[in-house]
C-alpha cells in the first residue's frame, strides 16, 4: 500500500542534545510539500561535519535534529511543481543545492546557491516547518537540508540529484560529501594543471581525495602531510608521491621550510583538510612566491582564526577556500560519476567498514579510528 | 667633459640613521660595471616605503643609504653587456625587475622578478657591492635597487625601462611606484571587468590609481573608504561613485555591514591601500561570498598579522596582494605610458606639491599632511 501523500513512519537516528549518542527510534515524516521530495534512503555514511554538530560547538547546531548529509536513495513522492526528479528515481542528497536561478547560481562564479541558505541554516524546510516528528507531534528539525540519518527524508527539489541505475548507492552516498569535496577542490577549485606541485595536508577522505584530483590532472609532485603513519600506505594508494610526518622531522626543521625546500620554492597548491588553524598557516606560507595558492577545505573550530603576515600575499601567495569541491551539484555530479565508472576517481576504496543502521553511534566511534575513512550504514538494517 | 667610465661626485640625500632627517650632501658614484647603468636623476618623488625604512621598521632597512625609489632620468653611461638601454635615453627606475629569463618571469604568472632580489635586499649591487660611497670612500647603501635621492644612480639593467622622449620626466618618475601599483592591482592583479563593484581602503596615490583602474575598466561602484574628508573631492575626481568615512557611521553601523548593505551582499573587489592590518581584515570581510576578491597593497608595520575566521575564505572569498600593480615594468610599462597619454591615467593631478632637491625633508613631512599625494623633487636645484 503506498504512503503517497501520508506521513510514513520509520526508524531513524535522533540527536537530542548535543554530546550524547543518537538515539535510533521511530518518528514521523511527512509527505513532501511543493518544490519537496521524500525519498528513501538506502545508504549513508559518517562525517565528520555530523560529529562536529553533534558535539555542540557549531553555533548553527539545533537539537533535536536528525543528522546526516552523505546518503543515497530512491525517490518515494515528490510534492507539487517538481520537475527534476520523478518516483523511483536513485538520488544523492545534496547539502549544496543548486536552484540555477539565484544571484549565485546565475553568477557562473560559485556552487553556494542561495535559494533554500536560510531555511537549511535553521534546520526547516524552506516554508519555515519540518517535515519530520516525533510521535507525539513534536518537531524535529533537519540538517544541512539533508537529513540522511533516517530510512526516510524530505528534501527541496534543488537539493538532489538522480543518477543512472547502474551506478550502486555507495559510492554515490559518498560521493555526498567527502570525496567530492576533496576531488572537486582539487580539479575545480583549484584547477591544478599538469606539471603543479602539490602539498594535502591530513589524510583523510577528503584530503586522499584532493590527492586522487591532483594525480588525475598529472600533478608532478604530490606530498601528502600527516601527523598519523598509518596514513601512509593509503597515501600512495591513491597518488601521492611522498609522506611526510611532521613529528619525525629533525628538530631544527619546520614543515614550512621542509616543504619549501623539497620543492625548490614551494608549492603551486596547498590544501588544509583537517580544520587546524595552525595548519592552515603553514599550508599557506609553504606556497610559492609568486603564485603559489591555498586553499582551506576543513572546518576549524568555532571561534578559532587563521593569520598571517600580509607580506605572505603581497609577493604573491592567494588564500581561498572551497566548500563541496567549488562542485555544482546537479549539473556536474555527473561528470563525477563518469570520473568514477571509468576508474579515474576511486571511491569504494574510502570504505573501510559497513554497519547496520541500529550500530550508527559505534559509526561515529570509528571516526576517531586514526585507520577509518569511512562507514557506511545500511538503512535497511 | 665627460665622467663616462669615471666616479661622479655630486649631491644625495643620505639617511645616515633611522629617524632622522635625510643629509644633502655630496657623494661619489662610481661608474656602472657589467649589466649595469648609471642614470642623471631629473625628477624624483617621496614614497611612504621611503618614510617606512627611514623610520627604523623596515627589518631590511640598512644605514647609511639612499632611499628614493619613485624617480625617471637620462642614462649618462653604460657599463659592459648592457643590451637593453643606450646612453641618452629616458628611462624609469624599477624596484621590481624583470631579467626576463629567471623562474619567476618565465612563470607567466607574477612580475616578482628573482634575478637581484637578493643583493637588492642587502643594499648592494650585483656583484655585492656598492657604487655609492663618501669622500672617505666609506660605502653607501643601496635602497630597492633604485636610490633615486641622488643626482647620479647606479642600477642593474634589468631595473629599468626606457620611455619616449615625448612623456616628460614628472609623471614617469610617479609610474616608478605609487600610480603603477594602483593602477595594476585593479586592471592586472584583480582584472576588474565591466559592471563589478569595487571598494577601496585609503584613498592615497595608491588608493585614488585603484579607483582609477576600476573606472577604465567599468565598474559599476567604487566606494572610497577613507578616514579623511578631505579625500572625499580627490575621490570623485578620481571616479569613485560614494565615498565613505567610518568615522561618520551611527554607533549602530560598522563599516563591513554598510559596505555589504550598499551593494546588496558584499563586493566583487577589495583593495586595502592602507597598510592597516585591522583594515585588511574588513577589506576581506566585506567580499560579497562565493567570489568576493581582496587585495592588500598596504604594508604593515613589522610584525603585524592579518586574521579572519577560515569560514571567510571557505564560503568563497579570496584573499591575496599585489606588488606593483601586478607589473612588468620592462615589458608592460608602455601600456601604462599609453593608458597616460590617452588620458585614461591620471598621473600628473596627484602631484600636489614640487620642491628644489634641497627640500627633500620637507617633502617627506608634507607626506604626513593629509592633503598631499605627491611631492615631486627636482635633482638640478
Ligand atoms: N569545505 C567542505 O565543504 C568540507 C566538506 C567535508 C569535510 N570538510 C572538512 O574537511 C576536513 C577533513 O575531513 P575528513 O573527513 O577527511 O577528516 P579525517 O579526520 O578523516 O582526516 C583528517 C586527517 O588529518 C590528519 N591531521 C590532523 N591534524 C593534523 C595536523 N596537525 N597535521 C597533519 N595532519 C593532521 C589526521 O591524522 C587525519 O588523517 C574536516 O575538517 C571536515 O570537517 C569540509
Ligand atoms: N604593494 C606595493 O607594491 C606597494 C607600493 C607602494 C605603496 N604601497 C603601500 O600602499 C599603501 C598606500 O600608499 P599611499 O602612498 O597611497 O599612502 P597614503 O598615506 O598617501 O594614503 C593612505 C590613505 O589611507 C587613509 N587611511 C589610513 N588609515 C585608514 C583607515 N583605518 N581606514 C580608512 N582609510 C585610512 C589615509 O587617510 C590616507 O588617505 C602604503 O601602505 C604603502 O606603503 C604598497
Ligand atoms: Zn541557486
Ligand atoms: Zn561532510
Ligand atoms: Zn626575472
Ligand atoms: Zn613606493
Amino acid at each position: 500500500m503506498s504512503a503517497v501523500g501520508k506521513p510514513i513512519t520509520c526508524t531513524a537516528a535522533i540527536a537530542y542534545e548535543a554530546n550524547k549518542p543518537l538515539t535510533v527510534t521511530e518518528i514521523v515524516v511527512d509527505p513532501p510539500k511543493a518544490h519537496e521530495v521524500r525519498i528513501k534512503i538506502v545508504k549513508t555514511a559518517v562525517c565528520h561535519t555530523d560529529a562536529y554538530s553533534l558535539s555542540g560547538v557549531d553555533p548553527e547546531g539545533l537539537f533535536p535534529c536528525v543528522l546526516g548529509h552523505e546518503g543515497s536513495g530512491i525517490v518515494e513522492s515528490i510534492g507539487a511543481d517538481v520537475t527534476n526528479v520523478k518516483v523511483g528515481d536513485h538520488v544523492i542528497a545534496l547539502y549544496t543545492a543548486e536552484c540555477g536561478k539565484c544571484k549565485f547560481c546565475l553568477s557562473g562564479k560559485t556552487n553556494l546557491c542561495g535559494s533554500v541558505r536560510a531555511t537549511q541554516g535553521k534546520g526547516v524546510m524552506p516554508d519555515g516547518t519540518t517535515r519530520f516528528h516525533d510521535k507525539d507531534g513534536k518537531p524535529i528539525y533537519h540538517f544541512m537540508g539533508c537529513s540522511t540519518f533516517s530510512q526516510y527524508t524530505v528534501v527541496a527539489d534543488v537539493s538532489l540529484v538522480a543518477f543512472d541505475k547502474s551506478v550502486s548507492f555507495e559510492p554515490t552516498a559518498l560521493l555526498g560529501c567527502g570525496v567530492t569535496t576533496g576531488y572537486g577542490a582539487a580539479i575545480k577549485t583549484a584547477n591544478i594543471q599538469k606539471g603543479d606541485t602539490v602539498a594535502v595536508f591530513g589524510a583523510g577522505t577528503v584530503g586522499l581525495s584532493v590527492v586522487q584530483g591532483a594525480k588525475s590532472r598529472g600533478a608532478s609532485k604530490i606530498i601528502v602531510v600527516d601527523l598519523n603513519n598509518d596514513k601512509k600506505d593509503w597515501s600512495f594508494e591513491f597518488g601521492a608521491t611522498d609522506f611526510v610526518n611532521p613529528k619525525e622531522l629533525k628538530d631544527s626543521e619546520d614543515i614550512v621550510s621542509k616543504l619549501i625546500e623539497m620543492t625548490d620554492g614551494g608549492l603551486d597548491f596547498t590544501f588544509d583538510c583537517t580544520g587546524n588553524v595552525n595548519v592552515m598557516r603553514n599550508a599557506l606560507e609553504a606556497c610559492h612566491k609568486g603564485w603559489g595558492q591555498s586553499i582551506i577545505i576543513g572546518v576549524a573550530a568555532a571561534g578559532q582564526e587563521i593569520a598571517t603576515r600580509p607580506f605572505q600575499l603581497v609577493t604573491g601567495r592567494v588564500w581561498r577556500g572551497s566548500a563541496f569541491g567549488g562542485i555544482k551539484g546537479r549539473s556536474e555530479m555527473g561528470g563525477l560519476i563518469k570520473d568514477y565508472q571509468s576508474g579515474t576517481l576511486k571511491v569504494d576504496e574510502f570504505i573501510t567498514g559497513r554497519r547496520p543502521f541500529t550500530e550508527i553511534n559505534a559509526a561515529f566511534e570509528d571516526l576517531h579510528n586514526g585507520s577509518c575513512l569511512r562507514t557506511v550504514l545500511d538503512t535497511s538494517t
